[in-house]
C-alpha cells in the first residue's frame, strides 16, 4: 500500500533538486486535465440540474420526513443512471422531530396613558422552533421577558429573576469575524444549550437570536439538546430584527411579555440510509477516496446551501472524472450522509462499518459550508503531508482557490478520524453562508449556478491530485 | 518628491538583508492598523447606509438625468458632513439620451396548420434599447430576422441576406471563462458595434443577445456607437432567454418576424459634474492618492454593483482611514467620476484638468468590478513597482486578498495613464457581477453588506499601504 509517508519520502527526495523534465511534463499534464475538469463542469456540468431537483422537485429534507426518502431513492436513481460501479445504501436510524403547524408569537408591551389607563398592544415576531424542541402548552405560553447577553451571564442570573420567565439569549455574532464561520462556532451553544440551561433557573421557555450576521426578520432554527435534564422547556429562534426590537423595548425598560406557541414533537426513531456511490479503482481499489455532503437538511426553505450543495458537489466531482474519462487507481466514493444536522446518526454508522469492514480511506473530503466561490481546502493530517499538498497550489490558483491548510474537514467525514489518512474540508468563500443557513431563504435561488460549478470542478481536481503516484 | 523609484533603491538594499526589529515592528503597526480598519468598516461602517441612499432614495443615475444630478448632491454633501478638507466639483458636459417609453416587442411565427392555413403567433420577448441608439418608427418596425453568430459572421454576410431585416447577433459568454470579465471583453464589440455594422449591410434594426453568462429575462443595456455612419438603425439588447428561444426558432427554419418599438432619443448635451472630495496630506500634500468610482449609472435597476458600490468604496475607505486616526501624508482623494457609461467625460475632464494644473498623482484606484468579496488588486505600473507591492501580500491574505499583481485599473483612472506613477483597480470575486450588470436586477438587494464592506476596508488598507514611508 502506498501512502503519505512514502509519497514524503520521496518528496523529499526531490525537495533539493530543481524539477526534471519528466516532472514539468506531469505537471502540464496535471494542469491540462484540471482546466478540462472546470471546462466541463462550466459548459456541460450536473451540478446545477441536480441542485434544482433536490430543491424544487423535494425540497427540505429533514430526517425521517417523506422528502429524506425521496432525496435517498433520487440520488441513489442518479449516481446509477450516471453508471457509477457500485451504489448501495446503508441503514440507519434515525431521530424524528416535527415542527406541526406553523409557531405563533408576539410581544404584548403594556402602556399607561397620560390618563392612566393601560393599554396593551401586540407586536408579531418571527419564531422557529428549535429541531428537538417540546411543544408549548396546546394554547400557547406567556410570560415575561429577561434578557441575557449569553450563558455565562443566564448562569450567573440568580434563579428569582428567571424563575418562571422565558428567557432571551441576544448574543450578536461578532461582525469583525473575517471568516463567518467564527461567529457560529461562538454563539451555537446559545441554541444547543439554552433550554437546559434556562430550565435550570426555573425559566418556562427559551428564545435564542438567530445565528446570522443579517438583521432580518427570518429566523434560523437548528439542533438544540435537552441533555438527561427532566425540566424540558419550549425553545425557539427569534428573527434578529425581532431580537433587536426586543431588546430595545427591554432597554426602555418596557414591561413585555411574550406569547409563543408551538406544536413540535419528537416521535419514535424511524429507518433512513445513507447513500454511497462508488467508482472502482484500478490498481489500488482497497484504497477509497471519500467525498461527501449531508441530505437531510432542516424543515425550513429547501436545504440549498446547507447542505443540496455538498451532496451535489459529491456526485458531479465523481462524474466529471468518469465522464472526462479518468481511470482512478483507487476507488472513488461519494457519500449522501444522513442526519448531520440533528443527530449524526449517518456520518456515525459510515464510520462505524468503515472500521468493521475494515476499510482504507486513503482520504475523505466533505463539502457542507455551501455553494459559494471556492476559495480553500482545510486539511486534518500530518503537518508534513499537509506541506506536500500545498505544492498542488499554482494548480489551483487559476481556480481562485488559494489555500490549502490545516483546519477543520466536516461534521460527517469527521468521524472517520483517526481511520483515515487525511481528511479534507472544502472551503468557499463564507460571506453570505449565514445569511441562509437554517432558514426559509436557503432556497435555489440563494445559490449562483457559475459557484457551485467552480466548487464541484475544484473538490473534481483535489479527488484527481490525491489520486495520483 | 519620494517617489516609487526611491522605494525600489532602498526595498533592493533591504532584500538580502532579514528584517531588523525596526521593520518588524513597522509591520506589526501595519498589520494592527488594518485590522482596525477592517474592524470599524464591519461594526461601523457606513458603507451600506450610503450606497442604500443612492439606490432607494436616489435610483438609477444615467448622465443628465435629475437622479444623476441629485447624487451628485447628495456625495458631496456626505462628504463635506464627514469632514473632508476640501470638496468640489468639476463642470463636465455629458451627452443626453432618454429611454422614453418601455420598449415593446414580440415575435411573430407564422405556422401552417395541416389543413393548409397560416396562422400567427405573438411571442412576447424582453429587450432594452441600447444607450445611444435611435428610436423605431413612431408605429414600431416589423423585419425578418436573420442570425448571426458574432460581428465577423456579420461581415462575412451577403448584403442579400441582411438587407431589409433585423440582425440578431446572438454571442453567449464562453462559460469556461475563470474571471467573467473575460467574456465581457470578447462579446462587447458586438454591442458596441453591431447597428454600425448591420446598417452597413442594409439592416433595418439590430438586436444584440445580453452581456451575461445566465439565462434569464433581463436584458441588459450598455452603450452603443453609430460612429461616422449616416444610417442609423434602432439597436437593442434581447435577454438571453429569449435570444435561445429566438435562435431555436430559427433554427427550425420558422419564418419569425420581429415588432420592436422604441420610443428613445438623443438630446443636446447638458452641464454634471464630477465630484471630488479631498483630505490634505501631511509632509507630501501635493502628491495624491486618488480612489474613484462612477457615480452615473445606465437607466435602470438601482446602478448598485454597476457603479454605486465604486462610488461608496471611494467615500467610505477615505472616511475609514480619518475615524481612525490616520493623518496621511500625502493627500487623499476620492472622485465620482461622471459618465462613464456613455462618454467617459468625467474621466477625460478629471485627467485633463490634472494635466492642466499640473497635479502630481502618486497612485489612483479604480472600484468598478462589483460590491463582492475582496481577492486581488490590479496594477498597472513598473514590474519592479509591482513585485514591491506584492510584499504586502501577507497583510491582506487574513482578509481574503490573495493576489496583487498586473493587470487593468479601470477605465476613468485610465484616463491619467502616463499622468501617474500607478494605477490601480479593485478585484473582487467576479462570478455575479454579470448576472446583474446593466440590468433591472442590479439593485440593492443584489449587494451582500459584509462583502461590500470588506471591499471598503481592503481599499482604505491599500491607500494607507501605498502612503506609508
Amino acid at each position: 500500500m502506498r501512502n503519505w509517508l512514502v509519497i514524503l519520502f520521496s518528496s523529499a527526495a526531490l525537495l533539493f533538486s530543481s524539477p526534471s523534465h519528466a516532472q514539468q511534463s506531469v505537471q502540464a499534464e496535471q494542469a491540462a486535465f484540471i482546466r478540462q475538469l472546470f471546462d466541463s463542469a462550466l459548459v456541460q456540468g450536473q451540478s446545477w440540474s441536480m441542485l434544482s431537483h433536490l430543491c424544487k422537485q423535494i425540497g427540505h429534507r429533514l430526517s425521517g420526513s417523506e422528502n429524506a426518502h425521496k432525496a435517498v431513492l433520487y440520488t441513489r436513481s442518479q449516481m446509477l443512471k450516471l453508471g457509477f460501479d457500485s451504489v448501495w445504501l446503508q441503514p440507519v436510524m434515525v431521530p424524528v422531530w416535527v415542527r406541526g403547524t406553523k409557531e405563533k408569537a408576539y410581544l404584548v408591551q403594556s402602556k399607561r396613558t397620560p390618563g392612566g389607563l393601560i393599554q396593551q398592544q401586540e407586536i408579531q415576531i418571527e419564531i422557529l422552533a428549535l429541531g428537538g424542541s417540546v411543544a408549548t402548552p396546546p394554547g400557547g405560553l406567556t410570560a415575561e421577558v429577561v434578557e441575557v447577553a449569553n450563558l455565562e451571564a443566564l448562569r450567573a442570573l440568580p434563579t428569582a429573576a428567571a424563575s418562571g420567565k422565558i428567557v432571551f439569549i441576544n448574543e450578536a455574532f461578532d461582525p469583525r469575524n473575517i471568516h463567518t464561520f467564527e461567529g457560529y462556532g461562538h454563539c451555537v451553544g446559545n441554541r444547543y444549550n439554552g433550554a437546559r440551561e434556562a430550565a435550570a433557573k426555573g425559566a418556562v421557555g427559551v428564545i435564542v437570536r438567530s445565528l446570522t450576521y443579517r438583521v432580518d426578520a427570518f429566523p434560523h432554527t437548528g439542533v438544540m439538546s435537552y441533555g438527561d435534564a427532566a425540566n424540558r422547556i419550549p425553545a425557539a429562534a427569534i428573527s434578529t430584527l425581532h431580537a433587536e426590537q426586543l431588546s430595545e423595548l427591554l432597554r426602555k425598560k418596557q414591561e413585555v411579555r411574550l406569547y409563543m406557541q408551538m406544536n413540535c414533537e419528537s416521535r419514535p426513531d424511524t429507518l433512513s440510509y445513507n447513500v454511497v456511490g462508488q467508482i472502482h479503482g484500478s490498481e489500488l481499489r482497497d484504497q477509497i477516496i471519500a467525498v461527501g455532503g449531508h441530505l437531510d437538511s432542516w424543515d425550513v426553505g429547501e436545504g440549498a446551501h446547507d447542505d443540496g450543495v455538498g451532496c451535489v458537489h459529491s456526485i458531479e466531482a465523481l462524474r466529471l472524472l468518469k465522464v472526462n474519462g479518468y481511470q482512478s487507481r483507487r476507488s472513488l466514493r461519494a457519500i449522501m450522509f444522513m442526519n448531520e444536522e440533528n443527530g449524526l446518526r449517518g456520518g456515525d454508522e459510515y464510520a462505524r462499518l468503515a472500521k468493521e469492514l475494515k476499510e482504507n480511506h486513503f482520504a475523505a473530503i466533505e463539502s457542507d459550508r455551501g455553494g459559494f466561490s471556492p476559495r480553500q481546502f482545510n486539511v486534518e493530517a500530518d503537518s508534513l503531508v499537509i506541506a506536500d499538498m500545498q505544492k498542488w497550489l499554482p494548480l489551483f490558483e487559476p481556480y481562485g482557490v488559494h489555500s490549502i491548510k490545516a483546519g477543520g474537514s466536516g461534521a460527517d467525514v469527521g468521524r472517520l478520524r483517526g481511520n483515515a489518512e487525511a481528511l479534507l474540508g472544502f472551503v468557499p468563500d463564507s460571506q453570505r453562508y449565514f445569511d441562509f443557513h437554517h432558514a426559509n431563504s436557503d432556497v435555489l435561488e440563494a445559490v449562483n449556478r457559475r459557484e457551485l460549478e467552480l466548487g464541484s470542478a475544484a473538490i473534481a481536481a483535489l479527488i484527481y491530485l490525491l489520486d495520483q503516484p
